[in-house]
């Protein structure tokens, strides 16, 4: 067995593991977060993470009423010219919290006085000694290149802070019952694998979704390079027909994510 | 003579006639846009326009220490649960202005109270109905699927209105130089176009930039997708060490956008 499979089949585990801990810190210290005047979410992250980010862009939107921008840790590091944060609740999420880009982003936003929150996987982390409040995924240690683990806890996070800041209880039972469905479903995805062998040859293909899932297309699209090499590239179903749609060839697979609900 | 080609031609007079009547009225104008208690930009674009969108997003973060956040359309649109827009100016940025989607950002931003501006190249189009501040492109009838002038005029609307929010005279004396730049630079690229004709077999690639620049890689990638049909991919330099550098294989070119300055 890779370790992939090894860890993806550890996900559920792991997804319990972090609700147990931190569903009633998360509870009672997400409201306060918005108390100091905050007018938007400020998401550092990279990779994987970016993908959670993306996420928490619509779930927040929609269902807190927040918009999210993401930082541009450039301004940060390299042109030393950071945006001043007035409104901002800043927020990094790091699986191994090392990133420089993004502990730069959180440490700028400490130093202008915003609140601040981590959520990573490594608690001893450079990134958190710029954070009021660390949310650890515990996660436990991940060997494989790709982030199975990880990336999944990091959405949890985002989903639960999400339901708390809201105080929607309904939501939080909804994400209790999850590591019970995400072990169904791995069992299932791994079963079905098989039938994806006719596509081993492609060279190349493209991942479509929208709005709450767009993050998910993203995801897969990095999870399917980061293993294969091979370059599949993920895109809004709107963005696609402004430019892109030009690159759908003969011969490559489309992968669309069209769950229930308005999605593509 | 393609159209492309032509339009490319275009750009420098359409450029000086975008600053001739623009100008002085963006100089004067811009300084009350931050007046509403502005804490960051929300931006609303598709396409190449949301490449001068992702120009603006460093632009005005290292010389105006406004964040800027990018619209979310279909929290507005599939979700019908848009944000609350406290704290933001609206920008919309569309050649058409006609997208359903940049125009229901900026007719939510109209219905909360938030300032908003259209930038486009038809005054007369949905858009416009929705903005306290329509910038006209004035880049003229573009027949080519590749934009050209409207693309340039677009970062120059965003490069003027830092400037011109900024009080920078020094910042539009060199805008106002642009367009004899423009003119040289389009007479380098076309003479110098043949040493790339060995790349005509490359059925893919990546380009590589940061930062301010960010946005010309995806430029960039965008045009040669859309004229080539060749799936080319923007990156940022520090994104791509998360992750997709799995994708960068032999016989595939890399473009690397390096101006002087920190950049790559």
């Amino acid at each position: 067995m890779s370790w992939v499979e090894r860890e993806l089949r550890e996900q559920p585990t792991a997804l319990a593991r972090f609700l147990d801990r931190e569903r009633d810190d998360v509870r009672a210290r997400a409201p306060a977060l918005v108390e100091r005047d905050v007018r938007y979410l400020l998401i550092a992250s990279r990779g994987s993470s970016g993908n959670a980010a993306r996420y928490a862009q619509y779930l927040f939107g929609a269902f807190n009423q927040l918009p999210v921008a993401f930082s541009t840790p450039s301004l940060y590091t390299l042109y030393d010219a950071p945006p001043k944060l007035d409104g901002a609740l800043a927020i990094a999420i790091s699986q191994s919290g090392e990133s420089p880009d993004v502990v730069s982003v959180l440490a700028e936003a400490t130093r202008q006085g915003r609140p601040t929150v981590a959520i990573t996987n490594e608690c001893e982390s450079p990134l958190t000694r710029h954070a009021d409040w660390v949310l650890p995924l515990h996660a436990g240690h991940e060997r494989a290149v790709a982030a199975t683990k990880t990336y999944l806890n990091s959405i949890a996070a985002v989903a639960l802070l999400s339901a708390a800041l809201a105080g929607d209880d309904t939501r939080i039972a909804a994400i209790d019952a999850m590591p019970d469905a995400v072990e169904a479903q791995v069992e299932r995805s791994l079963a079905a694998s098989p039938t994806l062998d006719r596509y081993a040859g492609a060279d190349g293909g493209v991942v479509v979704a929208r709005g709450l899932n767009l993050a998910t297309a993203f995801e897969i699209a990095l999870k399917i390079r980061e293993l294969s090499g091979i370059p599949f590239e993920p895109f809004s179903s709107a963005d696609l027909l402004h430019g892109p749609i030009a690159a759908l060839l003969p011969g490559r697979p489309v992968l669309v994510v069209a769950p229930s609900g308005p999605t593509v």
